[in-house]
């Protein structure tokens, strides 16, 4: 089989991957300079594994068989037809995330935030801030989705007796399910966790009146897709004006964030730049996940993780 | 009664004490500027509400009925006389101190401390942050003692399914139970989490031998007391030289930790500056909790939490 694979992976990875792939033909992007040689070999791969960009790539490449790709979402690929199967990461990335945002929330909470920058300038405060500091313990939490990154918030949240209530559309265990039921809810949130995937329906879906709606101490969180609030400019206000109590952001409408960005300057905000998924063995991860779902493939097994391109999630 | 109050607590929690003690007369240490007049009052004292320093006055107050102290550990005092029945806040601090390790954790595995600071300098680094960071979950942990904090901190880490191992004299539950078989365990151990109280037996007890045994990636974290170290420049070794992999301390030999101090320097390390107990209404808290015994004690009840001073713990 002829393999193209488009993530760069670290050598280490490369060489699991050659061993695990005796017999097929094993060519990296990253290996290759010209960018038209990239392109043919591209075209004439049986398989793909990784994610092409511009995703027009991927409708170009008529000959593939199967698509792997190195993510959980895949909403920028919408529009894009192809005739392989493809294949996503699922639920690879929701640990790493659901620990991310926890971090965020625990760190806001127990002031680690703010030690980690005193330590830089050996500064000891001590006492004064205990008073600035507060417990996970019991609070009141919404969990925006129901997919896997919103179940492992859940189940780490469970070790803190948090009262957990989903907002989803169709989850059966979401008690709140339409944008207006979530306004209503919403003053009585201690956090908010948006873990929402990216689609034409999360587009906005945060609106300027339901930040408006969350009380002075209260937390918001986003570990989904940086387009879900209708209006950044609506948080930053509210963050600069302490007219909530903070924020776990690993996804922004814009990434990288600009120097000039104002939500460098707000207070009490964690921003995690996009790392939620992130984790020291994730390219072997990544690449074992590969060559297991290869192993099926050949075998004309069922693969995991097959998506519809086109549903966009 | 005469009820003499040494902790400097806030406007609205002296109000709450003195709404709960009427017709009793109330005598608040940080209202009096001349101290052989603060004396005198502690003297005259049927109660004592808070932690008289130094800690031979508590000696001389032979009037004393009751102490009720404001704090978890009360080493300090030990040698020290008492006719009055004492009372402790025993598992007041637990929860928040294993919030704040756990927290602190968290941070390390997530690189929170890291995007604080690049927070503080508007700088986006992103994509290889990932390669940093790890994950909680199911992580080795051994915790050193069985009592509240090292109990909350075992049910929050509950919710990361971590392989849990207690380090106690006595704790039915605790696998290891001598200094030989911690030394045993420590190269398996992903984080080591101290919460030990401060004993002549817990004084020097983690050894430079044991800080040697711990591996590479390992974290220590300490929530206890700060003279659990056998040496603590062990540690300043282990943490520069990168032979552990990292270390949440709450406490420190000396605090506040001067500014010349090496652990300020040191790389992948919390200094949370003995905030551990902290939280919003703890001053609050604290009162309640003195009103609900003081009312007991007019009635002649049993006391909550009641100790020995001698024993140390």
């Amino acid at each position: 089989m002829k393999i193209y694979i488009d993530t760069p992976f670290q050598a280490p990875v490369k060489a699991m991957l050659h061993a695990g792939t005796k017999g097929d033909e094993l060519v990296f992007k990253d290996e290759i300079e010209d960018e038209s040689v990239q392109l043919n070999a591209l075209l004439y791969a049986d398989i793909l594994f990784g994610n092409p960009l511009p995703v027009e790539r991927l409708q170009q490449a008529t000959n593939l068989k199967w698509v792997q790709l190195a993510s959980t979402g895949f909403e920028y690929y919408s529009g894009i037809k192809t005739p392989a199967l493809v294949t996503n990461l699922n639920d690879y990335y929701a640990q790493p995330c659901a620990e991310t945002v926890v971090a965020g929330i625990m760190s806001l909470y127990r002031g680690i935030d703010r030690f980690s920058v005193l330590k830089n300038e050996a500064h000891w405060v001590g006492y004064p801030m205990r008073a600035g500091l507060q417990l996970l313990k019991h609070k009141k939490v919404i969990i925006l989705g129901s997919g896997n990154i919103a179940r492992q918030v859940a189940k780490i949240l469970s070790g803190f007796d948090c009262g957990i209530t989903f907002f989803a559309r169709t989850a059966p265990d979401a008690i709140l399910r339409t944008p207006e039921q979530l306004v209503g809810a919403l003053p009585k949130a201690d956090i908010v966790i948006a873990c929402l995937p990216g689609t034409t329906q999360t587009k906005g879906l945060f609106t300027t009146a339901m930040i408006q709606n969350m009380k002075e101490s209260a937390l918001f969180c986003n570990i989904g897709r940086g387009n879900l609030l209708e209006d950044e400019g609506a948080l930053v206000d509210a963050l600069m004006n302490k007219k909530i109590g903070g924020a776990v952001l690993d996804v922004t409408a814009t990434e990288p964030l600009p120097r000039e960005h104002a939500l460098w300057k707000c207070p009490n905000t964690i921003l995690s730049q996009h790392t939620g998924g992130g984790n020291i063995t994730e390219q072997e991860g990544i690449a074992l996940f590969f060559l297991d779902n290869l192993s099926s493939f050949k075998k004309g097994y069922a693969l995991k993780n097959v998506i519809q391109l086109e549903k966009g999630y």
